[in-house]
């Protein structure tokens, strides 16, 4: 791992170790001798008999009603890999500050100690009782459709892997938008898929809950199979590509009218896109480096353009999902997340940019209205 | 369960209702856009990428360096019992709220879904790139004792059981003063203590750590012999009963001079204290409602009477230790307890009374200077 750093890199390590990172702990009450046998003991007993009782007030009389836990085992860190928990910790610390700066929710950032399937879900399992809800967040595919799918099915609070439906809901959100710039309509489109991970795979299902048909999730394979190798991408296959259609990369752009690229760069190239259907619409969304940029996608042709990028317009960020998305189910009890949820709170965020245009499909991450249009969803 | 409750209960409840628990994540720093590509990406992906090259950095660079998990499964809250790991939630939370309040260190609250011991040893394994140091808390004997032995030989983080040793730490300085009051030496003392549980055991191996030579351990049933059904009171009579003494808890108490209780009201009586040696001291430390009143004790003959409650003088409260014995260990980087600092920090806590009286043998839990005197032992 090379340490070369630019500006931004150098002042982000300054200020990580001028705080000692992003969060702490706060008392939400001075502590004073008298309020000691409340807080304590012996009171606390009492307020321990109540939840014991009906373990559900465990809502209501600690903070655990607000309180998610933001769990990696570092396998798949931003654009890094497997970089492990302590590498994954500054990263799951800054979901947790965007959690309580941008919703209002106090979460914990938890790093694990290992990348075994079975031992990760042992280990979120027992941790229930402690929060209100789990968002799992960049562990590596395919092991993470396993542990959400189990985690979900198994615990009585919600569970969401950030990078599979977190990033579904924005990048939904922004295709909503951007078809209404596009005027073409959701039963129509033709959509390319680029990267079979978790999120290619998720926004592959969101789609296809929103109601859009015609979808081909690719790798550098080409088209994915039911006859894949792997068993993840041949059941996203028996999903996606029910007619058995094969081909290559190019095959699956010819006359697409969108491209959804998750992957990394060096796939997707100005001709390619030059094939596709008129007016294309194209989220390049790798980071830091798009599967294309900006200009060169708008040079092939393409009407709308959004990245993962804060420096170009249309910046498809998790965190215009993720805050509201748990902020609603804390507040509307939800015990599972499911599809329709989903879609509703990506019309929802889609809805607060009245007028789309090319250049302003999603809107800004700090926009207040963001998370309560969101958590409105949830429910 | 019955739901009676005093004036105090129904305060402490309508409190926690009020501010929905006690702890609450705040961000170090306001929310800008400015930052958020140095508190967040691109910019904390230099971050990660420095603390995965040198996984200590994770204290330097995030908030790990000064967060302690507070880790239970509910087994033995407070004088409760087995009420669960919803029921044990207010009580870690309140410890997390006294860990801050006290001693500035950032806690979270972990109750387990499990009482099994492999599984919560394999999580709070799993736990360690999260945290900087473990406080196991209110996890029955004698599975406690494994937990807290294994977990503290197998991680690079220092774990405690407060239940024993930090229960111990804040005995002993009791001790140390109270025999001042008396004016008897530690290798001429006999001590029997009542209740072979996580405080028994531990205050009998801070004893013998501290330099007392005569030690008799009971249960109801008798002094505690190396051929007792149970493992751990096996291990425990080969520490404390090398000699292989025998007999009733009547035998035990006779010409003792000191008695520290941690079972619970019943065994000890007026009569046993009277057999005892001259100017006894007594610890009567089952709360609520101690083994003997302290009425009682002084009537028997005590000079120096100690309990775990707030309304009496002498109150032997753990508050008094765990914030200290963490702070310092994350501020000198221990990785490892060991009694050698145990017995140094009850040494510092009981220097803080300068002349102990009868009525005044340990500091207050609020006296500023007890996590500074603490912490400073611990290195």
């Amino acid at each position: 791992m090379t340490q070369q750093f630019n500006q931004n890199d150098k002042r982000s390590l300054s200020i990580h170790k001028k705080y000692k990172g992003k969060i702490s702990v706060q008392p939400k009450v001075k502590i004073k001798r008298a309020l000691l046998q409340q807080l304590y003991t012996p009171g606390v007993a009492a307020v321990s008999r109540v939840v014991a009782a009906d373990t559900k007030k465990t809502n209501e009389y600690t903070w655990r009603g607000n309180t998610v836990a933001v769990v990696s085992d570092g396998s798949a860190v931003l654009g890094l890999g497997n970089i492990g928990p302590e590498g994954a910790l500054p990263v799951m610390e800054g979901k947790a500050y965007l959690f309580k700066s941008l919703a209002g929710i106090d979460a914990v950032p938890i790093v694990l100690n290992t990348q075994d399937t079975e031992a990760i879900i042992a280990c979120v399992q027992a941790l229930e009782p402690s929060f209100a809800a789990i968002n799992l967040e960049d562990i590596a595919a395919p092991r993470c459709f396993e542990i959400e799918r189990r985690l979900a099915e198994s615990m009585r609070i919600p569970v969401m892997h950030d990078d599979q439906q977190g990033t579904a809901v924005v990048v939904l959100a922004g295709i909503i938008n951007a078809l209404k710039v596009v005027k073409k309509k959701k039963e129509h489109v033709r959509v390319v898929i680029v990267g079979a991970g978790a999120a290619g795979s998720a926004c592959a299902d969101m789609l296809l809950s929103y109601g859009v048909r015609d979808i081909y999730v690719v790798d550098r394979s080409g088209i994915i199979q039911k006859d894949a190798q792997d068993a993840h991408k041949r059941l996203l296959a028996e999903r996606t590509n029910k007619d058995g259609r094969a081909g290559t990369i190019g095959d699956a752009f010819k006359d697409a009218d969108i491209m959804i690229g998750v992957s990394g760069p060096g796939i997707v190239t100005e001709a390619l896109i030059q094939t596709m259907a008129s007016r294309p619409i194209i989220f390049a969304m790798a980071n830091p480096i798009p599967e294309i940029m900006p200009d060169v996608a708008y040079r092939a042709g393409a009407a709308v353009v959004a990245t993962g990028r804060s420096d170009f317009p249309n910046q498809i960020n998790n965190s215009l999902g993720f805050p509201g998305i748990f902020r609603g189910a804390l507040d509307h009890g939800v015990t599972k997340f499911d599809h329709t949820m989903f879609v509703r709170a990506a019309e929802n965020l889609a809805k607060l940019v009245s007028r789309p245009t090319a250049k302003k499909i999603i809107p800004d991450p700090l926009d207040a209205r963001v998370v309560k249009a969101v958590a409105k969803a949830i429910h």
